[in-house]
């Protein structure tokens, strides 16, 4: 039998999948299972976006511009610009999901064998593209003791070395929640352009920041025009996420022209899609006061119920829809599959994501889980009820 | 200012690409341009696909499975089947488009390094796809003069080397328009198993087969099961470009579950075209009778109208939309060039797709372009005369 890649065989899977097959157990017995673990929210989409691909009017389905839709980066330019980043349809490439720009930057700027410097717990699915890019992820580590806040710059710029080409964050992050202050972005910026590489910010929730903070964006900074590459997608922001559109978004030509070749190899990204995103830039101000406020009441909920069980720790989200949660477990693994396989409370339990799964470095994070909250109020309440009655009986308590 | 990637720069920029700004030359002077260089039909796509889009009724636009829809796998499966493809959904992961099915089955068969050997010429983003995939393409070339068959299996076999990790072909050709026989398929089929490599088939103009033969699948081989590898997409079948929707298929359960984890990284294909595919599949068969139909016709015209002019030698595809013809040029680039730049007939022009950029061997192909017939008849017929027209005054000719 023919071999597979090391490459492939290297590929992680989800930290969520796995537990996958031990949901299946508990709904095979019977038990309603509350999805703390995912991040597929479940706002409605806008209408305006929907009823855009309902009410097409075409004869042959076509390949855009390996680009997107000239009308479509024009008004998403429009956009950016209205948010106070100035940048123009040139500096835009309609990507399929922010995955795609991910692979595309990733791929513009690191070589196999490379490095990126990523604080870490990140998306687990960084991890997927740099392998797949043959990139090495370096982490540096963040701790809730301090709420996930931006380590020390000199972590940062300890590891640094001839063979990193980029930082990379998310921000507001996933898995953290934690939304970077702009005293924190100047501080990457300088870093970046002292070693003269790459600042590669995913922003892909940045309409999700409560308490009053601010989102700063990478190309916000004045002077890091040739070194900030900015990721976006309108998965979360307009609960597009089968849409599968996102774009990448840099004022560095040879960063867009590079990011360009990539592009053309493909295509282009899906049609339909673009014309519902091109439609969800007209979704009216009033849907989103309604979806951060509806968050911010869930992210409120969710830390309040945490917060009373006895031995949990949380790092309490300035932006995006999850956090994570110190458990008093040994290993948190164990516990979101004992919850699945193993307990219930009046016929329900949870699925949590265990947090180790979004560290690049061993044994960090054993003990938590990340929690999104994309659920409804009374449904969170319920749920974290129900990981309250399982830890008082879970047998693998520290 | 930071360096791109070694990766970023040898990326290949698309062969037709270059040409782009002379096209726009000649339609500033005024002169039309008929597209004899792109692979955009313009066929129109079933109603049925579209319609399934129109009456969407989803208030939450959401990811999907990462191997896609279900019940779309399973459809799909069906339709194989009644092929005579015996496949089941679990052999089915939904790709977006081609090109993502080719960097998964490249991903999951070949390393950073490794070679893939591919008959030449060959559709240019394989280039592409090779270069963001760090893997060497190793070419055999295939000449007009047997009309692009097969090259003896001897020349492939002196090629394989330990890195050699697959053959890839594509069948039929784009550009070529050849339909390997159940022969050749069977020699490949040998040859990869004797030396225990990857056999990956392009097959997605599979149905544009004509003058009685048929398509013979990679997946029709008994006991390549475990070798052969599928690449599929709905954009040419059903002239649905724009809805970026393929698929990678196999028996092979290691390299289906190494592609899944690629998947599973960038979480799902898109939605709507999902839908729009999966109905797409209730299409009737008049429609492809119709079609094909059209191709044949537009084919036999293309053809014989070439061959009226002196000293231009065609080879006849025998699948796909697409046909490269060796002209009395010295250099088909200065000529595509030229063509849109200085010529016109009447206040008209054409644009071709010069074949160098389907070669990998430097200097293959120099007099050679590719012709898409993808426009209707009338319009086939007035750009060969043009063409005529504009071999009769070239000043490079041989």
């Amino acid at each position: 039998m023919p071999k597979i890649s090391h490459k492939g065989s290297a590929m992680p899977e989800s930290p969520i999948r796995k537990l996958v097959p031990y949901a299946e157990i508990a709904k095979k017995k019977g038990n309603k299972v509350y999805h703390l673990n995912i991040g597929q929210p479940d706002i409605k989409t806008p209408q305006v976006a929907l009823d855009a691909v309902r009410h097409i009017d075409m004869e042959v389905l076509e390949y855009s511009h390996s680009a997107g839709f000239e009308s479509y980066r024009r008004k998403l330019a429009a956009h950016y610009q209205e948010q106070g980043i100035p940048v123009n349809l040139e500096d835009i490439i309609i990507t399929t999901g922010g995955s795609e720009a991910l692979l595309f930057a990733m791929g513009s700027t690191a070589d196999a064998g490379d490095e990126i410097i990523i604080p870490e717990p990140f998306y687990a699915n960084y991890n997927g593209f740099s392998t797949a890019s043959g990139v090495t992820v370096v982490p540096v580590i963040s701790g809730i003791e301090t709420g996930f806040a931006l380590p020390p710059i000199s972590d940062f710029e300890k590891l640094i070395t001839p063979k990193t080409k980029a930082i990379l964050i998310c921000n507001p992050g996933n898995p953290t929640g934690y939304l970077y202050s702009k005293e924190e972005i100047q501080q990457l910026a300088d870093l970046v352009r002292k070693h003269d590489i790459f600042l590669i910010a995913d922003e892909v929730y940045r309409e999700f920041a409560y308490d009053g903070f601010e989102h700063f964006s990478v190309l916000n900074v004045p002077g890091l025009e040739q070194h900030a590459i900015m990721i976006d997608s309108v998965s979360k922001r307009y609960s597009m996420c089968g849409a599968r559109i996102g774009c990448i978004v840099s004022k560095n030509k040879e960063v867009m022209s590079t990011a360009m070749k990539f592009a053309q190899a493909r295509l282009s990204p899906p049609t339909f899609a673009q014309i519902a995103s091109e439609a969800a830039l007209e979704t009216p101000k009033s849907y989103f006061d309604e979806v951060i406020g509806e968050y911010l009441e869930r992210r409120n909920t969710l830390v309040s119920e945490l917060e009373k069980i006895p031995g949990v720790m949380v790092a309490k989200p300035k932006g995006a829809f999850y956090c994570i949660a110190k458990l008093p477990v040994q290993n948190a693994d164990d516990f979101a599959q004992w919850l699945l396989e193993s307990f219930d409370y009046n016929g329900e339990t949870v699925m949590v994501a265990p947090a180790a799964g979004f560290y690049s470095t061993p044994g960090a994070g054993l003990d938590e889980v990340r929690i999104a909250y994309v659920l409804k109020q009374e449904d969170l309440i319920l749920s974290v009820e129900i990981l309250g009655k399982a830890l008082e009986v879970y047998p693998g308590k520290k």
